[in-house]
């Protein structure tokens, strides 16, 4: 004992003096080796100097009295527990040295191995290992790392030496190498640590020892070390803890080995031991790739009995960790070695297998089960995905990843000609200029859609989103040249139907037809996670669904109501959109009344089919929103239709279509977004309002009387005052209270404001009174809080992100500072002057987990996306409730990888290992 | 006396029971009669019975006893005091008999006149005032008047009876009936009355008197009382007072006569006493215009004692009233009498050289001179006028009143065309679908400007207004006939160099030349005045100014700093615009570079004329604001480009046009208003601010040098967040030190921020940290708010005011509740994390009155406007102070009427006082 106390904590068979508690004093590493060693795993034996005594040497300069007689036994200890003497030169003990921090610290140095190693030793090794090659390879290896670690050699003077030799022997691989050379090599190296540091490469390996500890505790004052520290605020003073662990080795003939392996599958989370083992070998073969690794369950039939050990050891360490394994082991003649241990990264697939699984297995909770699967990671599950395996290929160009998946297909270069192809059986991809709402039709056969223009949140993206489909908006390097109907694409020219391949995921573009793993979808497992999710949730998941199958997939997703229906997508249909543009262009009451007359029984058709879908959960009808003129066709259409009726010397058409144009470039709009259109459309044109309420009660009384519990909520958009809100709710209810006159029934309905525009948050206290529900949308909030439109802003915003003025497109995750304060200031107004109202999101923000979670902690009711994010918005609705609940939560969340790194062949992950074997 | 003491209250020479003090007991009519009467103005006596009488009537449905005792003694008082009796033959009493509330109630009965006529006593009249005519029809006047309002005979009873006669006579007008004539109407009513009420017209004057008060009584609970009182929200326990007057009149000869007067010219403001009269005569001779009065001053001939009287009588009236008086009075036989008097209504000329005359003659102080001109009413001052003299015109359309004032001139289509005929001498409207910024050159030129599209704050309004131009925006019946060139302006179609005149002040437009009134311009009387309101001010009027003439005009304007100099409107010059053009179209940053660089000496030299107009005043610029599209030609002028360039075979100039016109395209955005502008700009082209820091300082570098106090202030528009701010503070201060630095020289200039999105206000606080000061800018943050776009608005904002969704237009006044908000919020929070920050407004709303008033309250610093705007927002911010101080002073302001019905030829007037002749 001395003046810091204990200093040395050791870790073998007889003794284990460290636990899992004591990762202070031990760090990282220490403490795993010793938390194993006490599980009874089988781990290379060895002994941790603490930080105290670092911190001590870092205040005193100085090592604390006693630590070298500590140390000496320790060594002592060591050598009699494995039965092998430091400096031997027959049966030499050979040790690795590592750094392990309490924090993991990447600017520290990590490790060496092969201390132990001098002139005499290496051939004693070469005897045990069989290999003189193996043992000279090994020896140099010590010098060159020893010498620019601890007597900081510079790396290039050994660079420079391996070349010569290399050149000379005319072999470019190390492994080709021969003895000689090898020993050409040591020699070179041994010269140059004399000419360097005036002294011979020590060959005392107590001195090697003592030298490699000091270098640890030195390169915790290493500038890199420093500045991560600072970075990271993390204390000076914490200091860093040594490991000093026996080397074993895998390549002592066929009854040894290495591997590394996983407790459950990472890749589909399969509950069975999976992984690669290599007999003979070390981790250095496998990086080589001269000989291919066998399955671990080889090992059953091999070493029926070690594969015997090797399971039952990982599954302790499974349920010690309460967490899938990904573990490092050696077999050394016969004997059982783990190396390393920690939690796996897996699949989204496995992820989800696993937390459930572990959970039902009792293993771990619910709650954890659900905090272990990230939320945005579903979407790799529930969407196809471009397969890189066969290497990445070159991008043509890169825009917005505005909805997940990939896409491969054929280019259409217009809506109509997207149909055409896909009705000739062909799976498309739209490339346009950017998409309005006339693509409609197009859109909805086309398999993704790539723009040159637009945001995450432009038009094409977000019926991408509600669609499920794949697309990228705002691609830049794409233009097109009509005359010739072509695109080029970065340096490429595309014709319409040449392939085109969309990664949706990162946003990158490829010429022709990749390969394409197809989405796993929703599992048994899954369904079982979501199901604990909405059981957990304190804030609903809605869906937003335009059409009837929407609302069908929604019921399926277990949405527990519909937040969003855009009835304008309704008018979109051929036939209608006739009727829905002589309304527009009516010149009289009469005829304005008469076009909406053929289009009640339309909407009240769709109307009737959501009620029967989500029967008896609420349907949120948002009353029309676009400005008239995006129903109109556009100056052009109609200019080449005049020339044409002059051809033909059909001049009455030729008159009434002069007037059609005329009517369209009177109602163009220099900013239509913050134009005539949302709620402005009700107070001008009030017969629409009306034949949209009565459709949607009508189709609430035919379903009622079919048993059917219809909820309608019926939603204004657009609202900028209470006063609007007031005249706009009376309309309604006069409306409704007239048809139920009429029909002697009446049906229960609400009438609720979408909050879109800063002055309805500022107002909401004054608007809340007229209604029973709010809805936030966040999408034109957000628009209109910034001054940013959403489909231009994608010429500043990446330079925005990329100069980090912004941390995050606050089109995709809400800001809480300035849109989210409006949220909250809006929410307390409206619950204070109508305590009972129901307050929703219905913007894009709502399928964004980091969103859900700061939408939770205001207090909304539900969260209301497109369909295809319903199982993302459930979990992130389950994960918001649990970490309100305990904040730490939030490191449980395991990290998830893409399910191709999931395989053993993994290069970056055995380059780690080498060093350890 | 009685229950409710005193009833009655007499005036007249001998005795006045009332004062000015006693309105809630008299009434507003016997409360001024009583007055006068106490002033010793020679008023016809009479007396009053009291609200309280009546309140005990509605309450008892009796009137107190004692009541009658009270008024007999009241009608013998007057019988003596005027020297005849009521129902004497020869020399008969005519009474008056009207309402008065405490507070003008115009649901009430009003008067009835000549009570006290009947069979016998009308021949006493016919004798006195020498006019059978005369008499017949006075009496027949009592009884139609009479029976309609107390007896409840229909009206229509004696219209037909009066029609039927008028057509047996075959006379059209009543003053053309024959004696005969008249004796039968007269026959005629009283046979009516016999038939409707059973009953012969009341004979009895005392019944006549006693019936008419009961009517007046009774009218307090009319249907259109009831529910005026309910509208105004007054009382329904207040009751009326009843009035009783002796008639005078003035056609009883030579020396009898009827006049309406002011004690000041109510045109001019000249301090003369000013009006019109008639002798012999009453006031249906005006009415009727079958005589033309002569001026008031012709009685300084004929009668000069009584005009002596006159002046002094009225120049007492306005001495106590402490106002300009509107009088009308009666000269019966060669006796003045008072009517009524009341303040005058003036032209806004007549308001401020009579408010600052009586200031200056100790009539009233300062404070009260300025609260008594609307400021509003300047701008009537300020701009021409069109001449209605002869008649109001048929308009062609009406539009946005977007800036005051009129126009007459020449049609041109376009801003080039504009500029080509003014260049030729020509008077010139630019009439054009809508203006760009592009059009700047044309507008300069031009006399007015009328567009097809936008709002009272699109782009023409808003330039409009800088120039104190006419302008009439958002025209909706214009439409533009591109290949004829030709416009139909409603109905009428119209060539380039047509005729048109433009009312700014109403937003009609007229077709041919109307003849046009010049502006009076500011005079030392209005110089005074708003001298005046400068001293009061706690609010700085600032201007804005984007050219050396608008400094000019604003240091000559009194504006206390420059609070918006927008750069970007120098950049239009044409030589400057190639620049420009190439600046932003180059590929690389050399190019970029090497034009700024030809851009920063313009600047620069701007800047500099900037600087000396208003040492030592603050000059703010704003950075770069406007979309670089708005800069580059448009895709139809490159594409004919492109097209004559190809047809010259010039192909390398074909190439290079096209990829600019891709690069346009590229640009195009689809909401340009929330858009890549703003600081936008500033972040993803430094350059641009650098060049322009550069010029701002290097400017300020050479006035220092000359002598010139120059105060630079660097604004950055359309921030949106904190950490925008800091790094273009920082940005700006970098190039300022490296300026510095080369130079060896500094000056002192300042970093502030434009609040123009909800989200810098809500945010306000942390950016408050980083700048010296910040502006609102109103027009921006309104249409971010509200989600309007000023220029779209037209189409549902008309139909908002109209349908009272909104009380005004909130891009003239602003918004309290929503903008205000906000604005209030920013306050706070800014001075809270920099307790010296400087508070600015410089949106549009910086000229309007009710505006400034808020901004005063809310503690802004100044506001600034256009320098034609600067004497409105002047007299604005003393009256917000004022105001501010004595919120009840608001009823102070006199109502100003247009000049032109300042003139005695006002039927409606006449009408009023015909009732008391």
């Amino acid at each position: 004992m001395n003046l810091v106390g204990k200093c040395i904590y050791r870790f073998g068979k007889d003794s284990v003096e460290g636990d899992g508690s004591m990762r202070e004093l031990l760090g990282g590493k220490g403490v795993g080796l010793a938390e194993m060693t006490r599980l009874g795993v089988p781990v290379p034996p060895g002994f941790t100097l603490a930080t105290n005594v670092c911190r001590y040497w870092l205040d005193q300069k100085t090592y604390p009295k006693g630590l070298q007689r500590e140390m000496d036994d320790a060594v002592r200890w060591l050598e009699i527990e494995v039965g092998s003497r430091l400096g031997d030169p027959v049966e030499p003990l050979l040790l690795s040295v590592r750094s392990g921090a309490p924090i993991s610290m990447p600017g520290m140095m990590d490790t060496i191995l092969n201390i132990g190693l001098n002139d005499k030793c290496v051939l004693g090794l070469a005897e045990r290992s069989g290999s003189m090659r193996f043992a000279l390879d090994s020896y140099r290896r010590l010098i060159q790392m020893f010498s620019i670690v601890v007597l900081e050699v510079s790396k290039h003077r050994f660079d420079r030496a391996l070349d010569e030799i290399r050149s000379s022997e005319r072999v470019l691989e190390d492994s080709a190498l021969s003895v000689d050379a090898l020993e050409t090599i040591v020699r070179s190296f041994k010269s140059i640590v004399l000419e360097v540091t005036g002294k011979p490469f020590p060959q005392d390996p107590h001195e090697q020892l003592r030298l490699a500890i000091d270098a640890v505790f030195n390169s915790w004052n290493s500038p890199r070390a420093k500045c991560y520290r600072k970075l990271e605020g993390i204390s000076e003073s914490l200091g860093t803890a040594v490991t000093v662990q026996t080397m074993v080795f895998g390549n002592r003939g066929e009854n040894s080995g290495t591997g590394v392996g996983f407790t459950r599958n990472p890749s589909t989370g399969e509950p069975n031991i999976f992984g690669e083992f290599l007999f003979n070998a070390q981790g250095e073969d496998i990086v080589a790739g001269t000989r291919t690794p066998v399955a671990i369950a080889e090992l059953s039939k091999r070493m029926p009995e070690l594969f015997e050990e090797l399971v039952s050891v990982t599954t302790t360490l499974e349920r010690h960790y309460r967490d899938v394994q990904e573990f490092e082991f050696t077999i050394e003649d016969g004997k059982l070695f783990l190396l390393q241990t920690r939690s796996a990264k897996r699949s989204a697939l496995a992820a989800v297998r696993t937390s459930v699984d572990m959970a039902s297995e009792g293993l771990i909770t619910r709650s954890e089960a659900l905090l272990r699967v990230k939320p945005a990671s579903l979407t790799e599950m529930l969407a196809p995905q471009l397969n890189f395996s066969d290497g990445d290929p070159q991008s043509l160009t890169t825009g917005f990843a505005a909805s997940p998946g990939a896409a491969v297909g054929l280019i259409a270069f217009s809506a109509n000609e997207a149909v055409v192809m896909a009705a000739a059986g062909k799976t498309v991809i739209l490339v346009t200029e950017e998409t309005t709402a006339d693509d409609i039709h197009g859109m909805a056969v086309a398999t993704g859609f790539l723009t040159a223009r637009g945001g995450a949140t432009s038009h094409a993206a977000v019926v991408a989103r509600g669609l499920g489909k794949c697309c990228i908006t705002g691609a830049k390097d794409i233009s097109h040249d009509l005359t010739s109907g072509t695109a080029r694409i970065g340096s490429e020219t595309f014709h319409s139907g040449d392939w085109l391949s969309l990664d949706g995921s990162t946003g990158r573009v490829f010429a022709g037809r990749l390969p394409l793993k197809a989405a796993v979808g929703t599992n048994h497992y899954l369904q079982t996670l979501l199901d604990w999710a909405i059981e957990e949730s304190s804030i609903e998941v809605w869906a937003n669904a335009d059409t009837p199958e929407d609302a069908a997939r929604a019921r399926t997703g277990n949405a527990a109501g519909i937040g969003l229906c855009r009835t304008e997508h309704m008018f979109f249909d051929p036939k209608r959109l006739n009727h829905m543009r002589a309304m527009i262009l009516a010149n009289n009451e009469l005829d304005r009344s008469a076009a909406l007359d053929e289009l009640l029984p339309m909407q009240q058709h769709d109307f009737e089919e959501l009620f029967r879908s989500m029967s008896p959960l609420p349907v949120t009808i948002r009353l029309l929103d676009p400005p008239l003129h995006e129903f109109l066709p556009s100056v052009e259409e109609v200019t080449s239709e005049i020339a044409a009726a002059r051809r033909e010397e059909n001049w009455d058409a030729a008159i009434q279509l002069e007037t059609v144009r005329r009517r369209i470039e009177t109602m163009r709009e220099s900013n239509p977004m913050m134009g005539h259109r949302g709620c402005r459309l009700s107070l001008t044109y009030p017969d629409i309002l009306r034949m949209q309420v009565r459709a949607i009660l009508q189709a609430a009384l035919v379903t009622a009387g079919e048993g059917f519990a219809p909820v309608p909520e019926i939603m204004v958009p657009l609202i900028s005052s209470e006063e609007e809100m007031k005249v706009l709710a009376e309309a309604i209810h006069e409306t409704a209270s007239s048809l139920f006159a009429e029909r002697q029934q009446t049906v229960p309905y609400s009438v609720g404001a979408m909050i879109e525009l800063p002055r309805a948050a500022i107002c909401a206290g004054r608007i809340a009174k007229h209604i029973s529900f709010l809805s936030f949308g966040t999408n034109d909030l957000t628009q209109m809080t910034y001054g940013f439109s959403r489909d231009d802003s994608r010429s500043y915003l990446d330079e925005y992100l990329k100069q980090e003025i912004f941390a995050a497109d606050p089109f995709i995750t809400i800001d809480e500072e300035g849109v989210g304060s409006l949220m909250k200031f809006a929410i307390g107004a409206a619950q204070e002057t109508n305590p009972g109202i129901k307050i929703g999101v219905c913007g894009e923000h709502g399928g964004d987990p980091e969103s859900i979670r700061f939408f939770s902690s205001l207090g909304v009711d539900y969260v209301s996306c497109s369909t295809a994010r319903l199982p993302v918005a459930q979990l992130a609705a389950g994960h918001a409730k649990l970490r309100s609940e305990a904040p730490s939560c939030v490191s449980l969340e395991c990290s998830t990888v893409p399910a191709e790194t999931g395989s053993v062949a993994n290069v970056e992950r055995l380059e780690e290992r080498s060093h350890s074997v």
